[in-house]
């Protein structure tokens, strides 16, 4: 029996889900379970953390996985699956409909539990796989028959983590998974170890608990995956994530706080706020704002991300000195927030020609650019330069025309923006939709300055 | 017989010395050389364009050395040298003085004519030299003897590149030597089919005319001195002089004209005009100025290079964009002048600390900055960051502060620095006494487009 300090007691008390909350959840799961028994044509399986008793107090995500034949055809499974899986929905609930991951599934409300009943194969072996999702009931099996005795470790590591704003392997957080979480704590065998090892980490970390014959990763920490050697199950984390689960982990090692563990609330900023807050950095920020396109967050942010990094590139290219830029995906509006130190600049620029050298371009250069009014062309380290007129002298002019569409943007990003965007600037680009996230933009703490700030008081 | 063509004819016509000027200058050389020999001390030998006859009308630089038995120790030639040197001037004028280069000489003006009168070693070959002014016959000996029907030849170089603006191996020029024009004159066997040859050279061009055995140099264009295989004749050019000589090669081969060999005269910018072109450039322009230190330009102008370029890179690293930097050196005041594209910046910068994984020095970095009201630190790229306040948010404060005097300034200027500096701002910087490098710090065209807008009319 682990001895556990005060605060991680305490925090199990609110975390644990309660006896009323696990009869409700599996009751529902039984009733699902049955009811596709009953149809003869897959078996069910409780997966993910409902199934393995490693889910947090008030999480209603009960997974239910159809198991087929793997002799059927995938188009058979995907309407053979999809079908079973609506006609036991709509025996339960109205409220379903389909989705869609790497395959379709049916979401459904029942009883203000959110049930995902998603077909799969029922393959022999991990190695027989033929997607992702077929891979879940085997790492259900190998959580559930291991983790006995250590799930208290987990639901503590997956409120810290979340604490953190670092829980969740989706493409906006680019943090720890559930599974992460659980291998973690069977690894190291309990949260407090794992911290301690963790405080030590350094980027292409390399965890390999059934010391399996594996490939060579390249993730800033791996964790091989005990039912599929060749598949990090840690390959969503970034190392900005990686680091700061480490940093918080010496944080918690080295000064235990309750305040590791309290989820923080969506931060706020007026209008006037805002407004303030610019005045006094000085800094210019714009911001360029188009209709969410019509695809799941896992489409969608890693082409916001590409296209914030291309639109940083564009105007750095073009002089304009970028301070901070990130991105935020909401239901209706996608927002890309731009702060920068140098938002106007002079008519003129250098343009760089080519080397004396390579004669016929020199040449070519030099005609071309002769009877310009500006000075020019001049040689500066053995190459002809021009100065020429700059295309924008205005971030603004630069975010509202047309050569926006010309840097790499990723396919629904763009077609959303050939319908076009709207760019705003200061305070101006403060808009309720957006508010946490303008404000988180402008604070920026890593996770552990926000918990010692609260130790601190400051 | 060569047969030139017009341009070449009349050039040579208005350049090749008058039979009246050689008399003239042949006429004091030969009474100087007697006054030498009457003293029985040493040997005079004229040196220079006078003795090889390679001397461009107008030019009166007049070089007398009187050559030492190599028994005399350095001491006693400097004595004696200067001794004798002192007497024999005063004989023919009042106005002479002594001047330093690598040793001291006695420069006198008789009869219109500069001549230099410098005391060196009479040694018996180049290999046995004690210092540069020893090998000073040996050239004379060489050329004198080789240059004979090349004469011509070498007029047309030395007008060519003095008209291009890269004649003189100075620290300001970085060009081309009088006795580097003989010896390329002589290798290509002439001024024409040097200019064919140049006009394909690329850097790191070896020309090693005797075929002697030589050490490797790294100078963009290495002429080994025939009597001294290990020196680089052309060691002062640097590589933009090189490619400038190379483009006006290529220029004047595809279409000759007068222009190529007339001399520009300064250039002039009155102080609205200055004003008006910043107005119209949209930069911000910048001058420091400060008393010329009491040494040669061969000591100070490289100390005035390293300046511009080490306080470019302050101004960088403080995040004022530098446009165009240049320096000049006059007999009473020193000019940095600096065109920014980008002088004022808000109050924050991001400041970058280490990495997470250097645990000590990270929470070093994280409990300092803590207290901060300003945004960190966060996480980026594995390493922390921190916005702090900006030292400087004007450019002209950061030009006016000490902090100038901590970068890498050159002995010299820096001591002149310490006695303080003037700085300027925007036509504030324009002064009659830096005008003409004022006007050509914004024209900016290589020698050849000057050439070819006088030809295009432009």
């Amino acid at each position: 029996m682990v001895t556990r300090s005060k605060i991680e007691e305490s925090v199990l008390e609110q975390i644990r889900p309660t006896q009323q909350e696990r009869d409700h959840i599996w009751g529902i799961a039984k009733k699902l379970q049955q009811a596709v028994a009953d149809s003869g044509r897959a078996q069910a399986m409780v997966v993910g953390s409902i199934a393995r008793h490693t889910w947090v107090r008030g999480d209603r995500d009960l997974d239910v996985f159809l198991l087929f034949d793997p002799s059927l055809s995938r188009e058979a499974l995907e309407t053979e699956g999809l079908g079973l899986a609506r006609s036991i929905a709509s025996a339960f609930t109205k409220t379903y409909g389909e989705k869609y991951a790497e395959h379709p599934y049916i979401s459904a409300i029942i009883d203000d539990v959110e049930v995902d009943l998603v077909p799969c194969y029922a393959v022999e072996s991990a190695g027989l796989i033929q997607s992702a999702v077929d891979r879940t009931p085997f790492h259900t099996r190998y959580i559930t028959e291991k983790i006995t005795g250590l799930i208290d470790d987990v639901l503590l590591l997956k409120r810290f983590t979340k604490s953190g704003g670092i829980y969740g392997s989706d493409q906006m957080t680019e943090g720890f998974s559930g599974y992460l979480c659980e291998l973690l704590v069977l690894h190291y065998g309990g949260f407090i170890p794992l911290l301690n090892a963790a405080a030590e980490w350094k980027p292409q970390m390399v965890i390999n608990h059934e010391n399996h014959d594996t490939k060579h990763f390249t993730e800033p920490l791996v964790m091989v995956d005990p039912v599929d050697p060749n598949r990090n199950v840690a390959a969503a984390v970034s190392l900005d994530q990686m680091v700061a689960f480490v940093e918080l982990a010496r944080g918690y090692t080295e000064e235990p706080s309750m305040h590791f563990f309290e989820l923080s609330e969506d931060m706020s900023i007026t209008r006037e706020e805002l407004s303030r807050l610019l005045a006094e950095r000085g800094t210019s920020l714009f911001s360029i704002t188009f209709p969410t396109p019509p695809y799941i967050q896992e489409v969608i942010v890693p082409q916001l991300k590409r296209s914030v990094s291309a639109i940083v590139e564009h105007l750095e290219r073009n002089g304009f000195v970028v301070h901070h830029a990130h991105y935020v995906m909401q239901p209706e509006h996608c927002l890309f927030l731009f702060e920068l130190l140098v938002a106007d600049l002079p008519k003129i620029r250098t343009h760089a020609g080519p080397p004396l050298w390579n004669r016929l371009n020199a040449e070519k250069f030099r005609e071309k650019h002769i009877v310009s009014s500006l000075p020019g062309p001049f040689i500066k380290n053995g190459r002809y330069e021009m100065e020429v007129l700059r295309e924008f002298t205005h971030a603004r002019d630069m975010l509202a025309s047309e050569s926006l569409l010309q840097v790499s943007l990723g396919k629904h990003v763009r077609q959303s923006l050939l319908n076009g965007w709207q760019v705003a600037e200061g305070a101006g680009c403060w808009n309720a939709e957006f508010e946490p996230f303008i404000a988180a933009f402008f604070w920026r703490g890593s996770p552990l300055i926000r918990v010692r700030r609260k130790i601190l008081d400051l």
